[in-house]
């Protein structure tokens, strides 16, 4: 068994604040400050460009990779970071599409995170080959992919509600239809116990900064099955992918495997901090996780339902159909957001009426999640919300 | 003046080493190690989420671009930070195109880095539509820009010699034949006195690792002139780039200006430690960098040629055409490098005989190039490389 006040003794959360927005930001690992200042005084600040190859910087990407492979249920070798979610989405719809030359329609929903339909759009609009995006309500999915269809684009936990999808069921679907199936794991790594070898997956991409507590603007990820990884074409076609990036060749000759995944120069000090984040990682079972999450979360939504008239649920009520997130909407969801922040109840807001909360049990109890409900409650029941300065956003929301 | 002498107590150079590769990855600014600690434990670990406005997360790939456009001849406003250097090649290049959609002729050199050429032949593999990627040798781009040409992709500097393009000639031709010109300034951000606006360059990008010391994968930079920001095309279509981030919409609608060429959630740690090496520019003027740089390069090689026989100059002799690099060619040239190395003198070497020096102003004084041209004589002269393990190459060269 997993051992959480293990792991809760290994982040530095402020006194006195209940952090429930590890799906937007985790919080910082204790070992991650010491881990960065070592990288940049004892190996760039001595080994200077010697680095890449003592201080092993060049394999980190992979190295990395290989303990988000073990998170995500992906054999080592077949995921490498870089760069951001964004772009990884890029890379797998464009290498996906060009695995599908035949077929114009990229099917995803109305519950995908915004810049993957965003990045979709981009990539659509400079091939310039009539290729639609189609864009379904969540709930439709399964029954909208049919044999038009190139590409399946879905993020697998709704960033709104935490709806999952289910990855297998859809994933099947897919390939009998003769699909590519992209997952979007931005808000399951680290979250619930992803399966892409047993679902199948073709890719799947995602971020390192939510649950996996990398840090702001933490390095992506991307796995490519291996039946796919020696023949995938990468748009992205930087040096680090090349066959011999050292050689300096004119042409470009993707490396084999999911080494050509890979596009420019690491990104060390990030990827240094993610590291020790993922250290936290260690003897953790997903599984653990995933049961614990679902236990955090219907603690919350209990609670919330006795205690707090006037919230409405927004998450699946069944905990095998939510990610690692419970949701309410609320008329004033922003000013009361911003009442819970101000005592200490760190969740989020998301346009135009829902209020996320994030269960990460490396560092959520259960009397932290019995605490938020109380102060919601007594937010609630006094109208604590209801002050000019709770309503005006900020940039950032 | 600038004063070298104060920007050299900036630098954390370890004892015993002259450093000469610069051009490849820049020194450790000694104020970056506490400038990130502070920013891991007072922003990321107090603030957490809502560091993206307290801590002025979010715009900071702004705010920095600022500072950097300073420094390349650029106007505030024009310059944001992101990615890495290959994928703003391939949103500048894609941009590009985009704004010149009848002609098929990406032009470049065999001096340019191999990433941009990789990455050109990526996206012009994806378009799919018949363009052409066309390499003549440096010496001949001005005279094969033709009505064809849609695109000049020119890295300004030559990673392996040093050779530096007139870019404003160039930009000029490239104008009066109807084609954009898309400058990389991976070998010119920090070290020559770069001037995009006075050039009239359409879209400019860089690294920051090299003699902006940055850290090993600093973020990148793209410039966008500010007569193309509005309706260049983002083909990157990120969410960091759409006009209303965080309203969530389906749709992907561009910023105005230089905003539409972020993409995803920006790196923050990475971003930090580049501020805090970009202070290091406060009240440095780049005409005294180029005119240091240009001194010190000359003093290389006219001790080289004095003291060095065996050795042939692989740079142009005339400074006004070099960068801030000078590179010999020797046939043992890596074995040379490694004997260099071994005495503390770091430079690289560049298949298939070449030697890099760099002499970047803020932390190279005199002293220094005399210093390594004693111990490259005295390699050579009694044949100190000539050993076995100087001729085993690293995975990374």
């Amino acid at each position: 068994m997993t051992d959480f006040a293990r792991t809760r003794k290994l982040f530095d959360l402020p006194e006195g604040v209940i952090y429930l927005d590890g799906n937007s930001l985790g919080p910082l690992p204790a070992a991650a400050v010491a881990r960065v200042r070592d990288m940049m005084v004892g190996e760039w600040g001595v080994e200077l460009i010697r680095g890449w190859n003592s201080a092993g910087w060049y394999d980190q990407p992979r190295r990395v990779g290989d303990r988000v492979a073990r998170l995500i249920g992906a054999a080592p070798g077949t995921v490498v970071m870089g760069d951001t979610l964004s772009i990884k989405v890029f890379q797998a719809l464009s290498a996906a599409l060009d695995l599908n030359p035949d077929r114009r329609v990229v099917l995803s929903d109305s519950g995908n995170f915004p810049s993957d339909l965003y990045i979709a759009q981009g990539l659509l609009a400079s091939l310039g080959r009539g290729h639609e995006l189609r864009i379904v309500e969540p709930e439709a999915v399964g029954a909208a992919i049919d044999e038009t269809v190139a590409v399946t684009l879905i993020t697998e936990v709704d960033y709104r509600t935490g709806r999952r999808h289910d990855m297998k069921a859809i994933t099947a679907r897919a390939h009998e239809a003769g699909a590519i199936a992209v997952w979007d794991l931005a808000h399951s790594a680290g979250a619930v116990d992803v399966d892409l070898a047993g679902a199948d997956a073709d890719f799947a991409v995602g971020c390192t900064y939510k649950y996996l507590n990398g840090g702001p603007g933490a390095p992506a990820f991307i796995y490519v099955a291996p039946r796919h990884a020696d023949r995938a074409r990468p748009a992205l076609a930087g040096w680090m992918g090349h066959e011999r990036p050292f050689a300096f060749d004119l042409d470009y000759r993707p490396a084999p495997g999911i080494e050509r995944m890979r596009v420019g120069t690491p990104p060390v000090i990030a990827l240094t901090a993610l590291e020790a984040a993922l250290d936290v990682w260690d003897g953790v079972d997903m599984a653990d996780v995933r049961r614990r999450s679902m236990e955090l979360g219907q603690r919350f939504i209990d609670g919330v339902e006795a205690a707090c008239p006037g919230l409405e649920l927004a998450s699946p009520r069944d905990p095998a159909l939510r990610g690692s997130q419970v949701s309410f909407r609320h008329p004033h969801a922003y000013a009361v957001m911003q009442a819970l922040i101000a005592r200490g109840v760190i969740g989020d807001f998301r346009a135009p009426d829902a209020m996320r909360f994030g269960f990460a049990p490396l560092y959520v109890s259960t009397g932290d999640v019995d605490a938020a409900v109380s102060i919601l409650a007594h937010i609630l029941a006094d109208g604590l919300w209801d002050r000019p300065d709770y309503h005006r956003k900020a940039a950032v929301t």
